[in-house]
């Protein structure tokens, strides 16, 4: 198969830096795929690109290095010291191919011109590794809720404003989603901000025939809700109350005990929770708050009151202990390779079949954990 | 439709119990059918006995008559009072048709004279109330584990064997449903005791013409993990141990920290997890204790320590805190609906389509939640 | 012992009502005084007055009857039926005696008028049930908080701005403590709302020579919290955070989850943690919810991440799951028992010995709960 | 002051190891001493041996130097590697003090002459190092039960039997108390093993005027329980039940998990809970279990069932995380400062003032962490 691209947009993070050492630790065969959806038995007959046919680049406001990066994770205790000390020198080359983020801040000059900046990127990388395709995925930090603008309701109204040179039309991770499509490449939403999730921005994707997928990667609280919830509704017990508490540490707590990053965030839990209920009331409060100890750990504790036959009152309490990055970056390798395969198949407009992988899929309403599944190993099977 | 039978093992039990006073509310439109799974929408259009179509009778070696059990479980909460006081009336009429269950210690004579007995009262109950069939369901308590011999294999070895005057060649519960078979009935086996479980009653039912169904309600941990081991094995992450304790009031308590009970339980629950987790080896300790003051409410602990990308270090910790006969007894009743309608489209052997509602499912390896549910509408949807 | 008066602010709410339920079932002996300080065998010498000796009355905004409210608490299953079968007709007795109590929006007139009348009635009440003396004990919703005014500062400030008859210069709290106090009444406040911690009301209780104690009992998460922090402090271990959700049902949830109510609530809590700890730093987010279907129950979940030997990350997990009026109710019983005591032994000022059963104690910074227990035991042993 | 030495039975074992790697780390300065009691404010003035003032030695009947368990304890993570790395060349010389240790199946000859030569290796690491005293302390495995002989009950007895070549008098913790106090050295016991625990090896630390101590070092459910046993019965709530579980990795699991070595640890843990409750009869079913996967890792977990005023039941739940080593290595430097301390001050006999470190403590029935607490602190001001 000819390589494959998967550019990064925040590609010196957490979640970044542990799929570019899981890649090249794969690579060399250094660990097992744990955690990876696709080196499932389920698919290995769907012709996914291999892990030495992919090659990493990507966009990113921050310097640190990912050398630097990765070196902080493993003082963590993310990532095996063995594991570090082999790759380390393949981290410098993946590094050499991230170029600066787009950040309104800090650019000069209208949102297309940043836009056409990003887009030239991707395509000579592509070029320079001679790949059949890219894939853009983003795994920035979460946005604030950008407010709607009628701009994003269609191409027309959009692409103009966007060569005003002072305003600001989309946000960043909008204007990487745009970039992504003008170069004709499919985009993938790992986070929770707007990114590929306007009218516009659909109809660009539909009109370059360009298959796109998100958003908000499940990877621990609501992951756990979406195989649960249906143990309560196909019983026929009553939930009550679905309380919840996140424990953050590293960047993401601080970003998201701030209100305003959080809002998306929280709005993305919540929908899927009332719809597999099938109860747009049942209260639901929910908390992240940032606790620095933690560093990349994340702790998440639930608390479902349910009622049972001739109004028992029970209860069923979980508490989460997990890795975001280490949960996080075998799907950013799975969603490369599902992305790319269903691109190779022709395949354009939102990727359902890939809500197994999101909180707030694109698509698709379907939030219970198993039935995704099945509609991904169906869907795989037919590429 | 024609009024149902269903015919209990263990009838003055908790469960049993919860099952009849439950009926009789759900009949009186006092509460809603809440942990009935035969009531979701799912199942609106097949041709199951409506609540009023159902009549019960009962075996029990127990003397407390139902009305009497009933109090108790209100003064312990689990029934509403209420409740109680509607239905009372009620209850001793359905008492009126529960006779002495089978036990050795009671009886003289040869077991297939007590088969020959307990069929002749179930078909008399049968003709009593002009019913057009009877489901007998075992909601008694758990039997030690019962030896394996020679006679079980065929039903020529076995039925001589049962003819002689002083052998205890079947458990109690074998006998329960070779009496079922003979009087005609299907057979449902709600605990993890032998019952229908032996060569000899396969071929007996094969050759009526007869469905059964068991073994031993997933009302618990066990409903969990079946829910959660999927999430593991679909997402990729590798389980290293799955440590589970049980703590239990009431009379279940009592037998079960009896290690000769606990053993039949124990390996039932241990089977469907090492299967949903395709690994035999996976370390699971797993206890039942008996806890006096807890009463009819049961807590189960599970601790799961998982291994994510690059050998990351994660747990889930759960707390299950529930009303077993809350759980169980509507399942009773979804059994006993769809053990008929699946009786009266001609349905014979064991129904692995049931299999959502057992630990151990008779008839099919499939343990995981979502996919027995999907099977269950599906197969529902054909009678 | 000459009868004690317990005067009420808040008669009719959930803590007041299980409380005075109680003392009734105490006196016929229906009921052991389980969570009763004052009933444990280290008290047994203090001349405390006995079940039979305390006569309850009270000031209440609701017009609720203590009667009706104890039927609503017997069916949400905090009172059982036959306790409250027994002490039924009792119950009315007591409501006789309740008042309606001070609201702003409801008074016209003075607060100076409005103390005057509350006074008035309790001077009453003791003079009614010939009462040697009564103690005044708050257990009405918490307050918003109320702001601080330079009135506060001094009794000559303070009571003519009283006078004026369109001000509000005190919240309802600081009300009846001003009223108890000028009846010649200990006074008590087992909520975080003002009350008497105002300047001008300390210096009203020294010239009068009252005794007084507060604030907000501690009956859940800030129990435990006073009991596990001294186990880290002890043992050297270094607490690096310590966050907390409560989930509440009842009136209290709402108001609570008010966050200007909540406000005083939790700073109340933060204080004496990081007191305990000896770190003002150490990350300790709190939330407090209103999950309405828990109704008088209250869940409540800690997250302790500490450091051990050369690093070593540790955690520790709790959660609570108790009825605060279950918790808070004995609690009331005994402080008036030892409230009186110490007016009987003529002590005055802030009772700091009583610190075990508050989470903000007044006249001390000694927050270690079995620190307090000692205390109280030696001081209530000299009285 | 003159240097001192600790002299480990068991010098090669986790435990062990991380109190040597802590100790070298405390006198290089790398880390802070969390976890030390010793090291807390209230002791800066007790006449405590320095970090650079003990010298350690040890018996081991395991081979694996104390280098290369350091080395595992580093990959598993419990000990930093810049730690490792900085004291790794202090280790060997440590490991250079380590002589074999007693075990029945390895020696041939009469116990009274393996405890003369246990004897003059501790004197002779005594002279080597010019040292003023040496405290033994046992941190090896857990040893089965030892069955009670007449011979123990006298030295006059005990001394004539252990001469006798053939026969096996005392299990090994106890000829290792017995050489020490021969040696003229305080001997404290870490485990639950019977050590000095016989009349007759008492009579002789009497004889020869040596302090000792134990046994079973308080470390995790159990210092978790003796701090909230005391919240129950302080508050007069009535604990109905308090079940628990134990998920334990590394060479701990595999000998806990055998009942033989469970039944003296088991025993010890139950001994305090009644005590502390005052309830011979409360229901406390308890575990351990071998997790291998867990390593290092401890985890608890306990569920506690109570009573409040008017029946009302309620919950506690915790689950503690930890690291047993972590945990146990500070308090065995403490206990060889403090038992040093009470050696210079002259103190024979039990050394109950330590009950604050010990799960089943010797000379006294006093359980509570916070009065132990005190106790110590009161006694180690007088030294």
């Amino acid at each position: 198969m000819a390589p494959t691209g998967l550019w990064l947009i925040g590609a010196r993070g957490s979640v970044a830096t542990t799929a570019i050492v899981g890649l090249l630790a794969l690579r060399a065969g250094l660990v097992d795929p744990v955690g990876c959806v696709s080196a499932r038995q389920d698919f290995a007959a769907v012709p996914l690109p291999d892990w030495d046919e992919i090659r990493i680049g990507g966009h990113d406001v921050v310097d640190t290095p990912v050398e630097k990066r990765a070196e902080q994770l493993t003082e963590s205790g993310l990532i095996p010291h063995r594991v570090f000390a082999t790759v380390r020198s393949g981290l410098s080359a993946v590094d050499s191919e991230v170029r600066p983020g787009y950040h309104p801040a800090t650019h000069a000059g209208s949102q297309a011109d940043a836009a056409a900046r990003l887009a030239d990127e991707i395509t000579a990388f592509a070029r320079r590794h001679g790949l059949a395709r890219v894939v853009v995925l983003n795994v920035s930090s979460t946005e604030p809720v950008f407010p709607a603008l009628a701009e994003h309701d269609t191409l027309d109204a959009l692409e103009p404003a966007l060569a005003e040179p002072t305003r600001t039309v989309l946000p960043p991770s909008s204007v990487a989603a745009y970039a992504a499509l003008r170069a004709g490449c499919p985009f993938v939403d790992f986070t929770p901000s707007t990114g590929v999730r306007l009218p516009a921005l659909a109809e660009l994707a539909r009109r370059e025939g360009l298959p796109y997928a998100g958003s908000d990667g499940k990877t621990g609280q609501t992951l756990l809700r979406s195989t649960l919830a249906p143990l309560f509704t196909t019983r026929g017990l009553r939930v009550r109350s679905w309380a919840g508490t996140n424990l953050l540490g590293g960047g993401d707590g601080q970003t998201l005990a701030d209100a305003d990053h959080a809002g998306s965030k929280l709005a993305s839990k919540g929908r899927g929770l009332a719809a597999m209920l099938d109860d747009a009331d049942v209260s639901a409060p929910l908390h992240i708050d940032n606790v620095p100890d933690l560093g990349e750990q994340k702790i998440a504790w639930d608390h479902v009151s349910f009622e049972g036959f001739l109004g028992a009152r029970m209860s069923l309490q979980l508490t989460w202990s997990g890795y975001d990055s280490s949960l996080a970056a075998p799907l950013v390798l799975d969603l490369a390779r599902f992305t790319a395969a269903a691109h190779t198949a022709h395949h354009a407009g939102p990727l359902a079949e890939l809500a197994f992988f999101f909180k707030d899929p694109l698509g698709t309403d379907e939030h219970r954990l198993a039935t995704q599944f099945t509609t991904l190993r169906d869907w795989a099977g037919s590429l």
